[in-house]
């Protein structure tokens, strides 16, 4: 079996050179080009899609349709404000199993409606199809930026600060709740519930981010920050040493992995789909972007560690250093539900 | 189970009013707005997704992955070449089962990939999922048109013809050969064959019709002709009468469909998967359309009958009418293979 990192590796070897018009193609959080080869123009066009397959990605058993519906389109929205942009339209490809209540598909769509409508995304298109097996939906989000506050994973240098926004972590542990069948623990912890079942994007935080002209790389959070911080280390060509001390890790985190049995160190490490920012600045920007907080859905920002010459994702705890790229969960290859 | 029909009326009465830089939502082949707010733009944005699904829209026991690949790459630049576009972005989301060979998955791609390249399309985004169970291809693309230019379903006037590019049915036919497994027949037919597995989007000719300024309605054909024609009426709100007698059916599909058992009028007008465009025009400009015949991949072009006021779709025969719209296959609810 192929893995995802070698899938698009190979589309990207056969994919020919690419036109003038487009600025980033795959290996970003979107896509990023030019509309309509207006050259001069001040406003770029960004478009990402993501898909979520049920039995991978989801589990309508502990899923709530409508919650379903508001993470399809939050995942898609995140991308958006990873490169600090503005979404606008969206279009959604559904193949619906034919033993699906029509209670569900239409609470699916209240809850993807809804989201949409709550980030100013308008549904433009779209196709439905019937399926002989699970429920997906594919999404694909456009969205826009000014040309001169894009952020992409690949402009970090060395000795800028390594910020997250929010806690990381949550979803991982609130998909732990479900997945061991611990009713009793998912009831004490509704922040980690909700990270997993309806994610919010950082769609404020992004856009305040770009604005400010501080930050020099950005991502969203979706495999992990092991995994997607050796993304920005790549693409930008450089080395993260990060300190474990430093990882924001919630109280509730910590209480929920305990119960479980698990360390809350490696949910915050690997654990996916935070949907958190993870970006870099140089550190005369910090105190002004420590500023920013309040524009965060999680309401912090923390910084991590710092990028340097070299390559890898490098975690250091007590004294020790060791190598963490790409622990993230791989969807592709991973089998989570 | 809900129709797709009903699914996206439901779709349409939940989206709230549409902002003011979109011309087309959903209800036509794609959706068209105004790129990045730019009011004065001389052109306009146009999208469009497509999802095939294994064992709905599509058997890899007969359709070789290559062929695959291009045909997903096809309907949706037809989506484009409906409304006179350009194509220019792809994005690709493949669900991958787990069992299937790196080889076949290469196939596809490289089949993808090269159908772009064909018709001068990038591919620029995209993911990859593990799927538990049949393969999925989801394709998003994204091109462009001028604004005076573009081509919907809904400008249809009363007293137009009714014209089809390339012959009606073929690819209904070529499905019929492998469903009834009648392989000695297969190698008798290629472009039967070739009509189900490749089809050819009608770039070219979409581009030369919508810059004539002749056509009034355009759409492509993916449904079958009852029920495409159906929705053009619909949008148009006229109604549209079909002389049997000049529906374009090949010697091929003819032969074909008496081989099977099959009568071939009933293919070519419930027949889908055709994806050659349908499309109106005043009389006044047919001797000028019929001049653009060369631009079809087909080679020609048919007037099949013509608009008027009244709503549905109605077959005459000699010397009979009878309505006929919705009597394409719909994706959603039936089960083709």
């Amino acid at each position: 079996m192929i893995s995802e990192v070698e899938l698009i590796k190979r589309i990207r070897r056969q994919s020919s050179s690419p036109p003038l018009d487009l600025l980033k193609g795959i290996g970003d959080d979107c896509a990023v080009f030019i509309p309509n080869g207006a050259n001069g123009a001040d406003t770029l066009s960004l478009i990402t899609t993501d898909t979520l397959v049920e039995g991978v990605h989801f589990n309508l058993t502990w899923h709530p349709p409508q919650l379903l519906g508001q993470k399809a389109a939050a995942v898609n929205v995140s991308d958006i404000a990873a490169m600090g942009g503005v979404p606008r339209f969206a279009l959604l490809s559904l193949a619906v199993p034919t033993t699906m209540a029509t209670s569900d598909l239409d609470a699916i769509l209240e809850g993807f409606l809804s989201a949409l409508a709550r980030d100013g995304v308008s549904l433009i298109g779209g196709d439905t199809v019937r399926s002989e097996q699970g429920l997906t939906l594919s999404v694909t989000v456009i969205g826009e930026v000014e040309r001169g506050q894009v952020l992409y994973r690949s402009g970090a240098k060395a000795g800028d600060q390594i910020w997250v926004s929010g806690w990381l972590g949550q979803a991982a542990a609130g998909l732990a709740l479900y997945q061991h069948g611990r009713a009793e623990l998912q009831g004490l912890y509704p922040g980690l519930r909700n990270a997993h079942l309806a994610p919010q994007p950082e769609l404020t935080l992004g856009r305040a981010l770009a604005q400010s002209g501080l930050v020099t790389a950005m991502m969203d959070m979706s495999d992990g920050l092991a995994s997607d911080l050796g993304h920005l280390c790549e693409e930008s060509g450089l080395k993260a040493l990060v300190r474990a001390e430093s990882l924001p890790i919630s109280g509730d985190c910590q209480q929920a992995a305990q119960a479980l049995g698990l360390a809350h160190q490696q949910l915050a490490i690997s654990g996916g789909e935070d949907y958190s920012l993870l970006f870099t600045a140089p550190p005369a920007a910090g105190e002004a972007i420590a500023g920013l907080a309040n524009h965060s859905a999680g309401g912090q920002l923390s910084i991590i560690g710092e990028m340097l010459e070299g390559q890898g994702v490098l975690l250091s705890q007590a004294g020790l250093t060791r190598h963490i790229e790409f622990q993230g969960f791989d969807h592709f290859a991973g089998g989570r539900l």
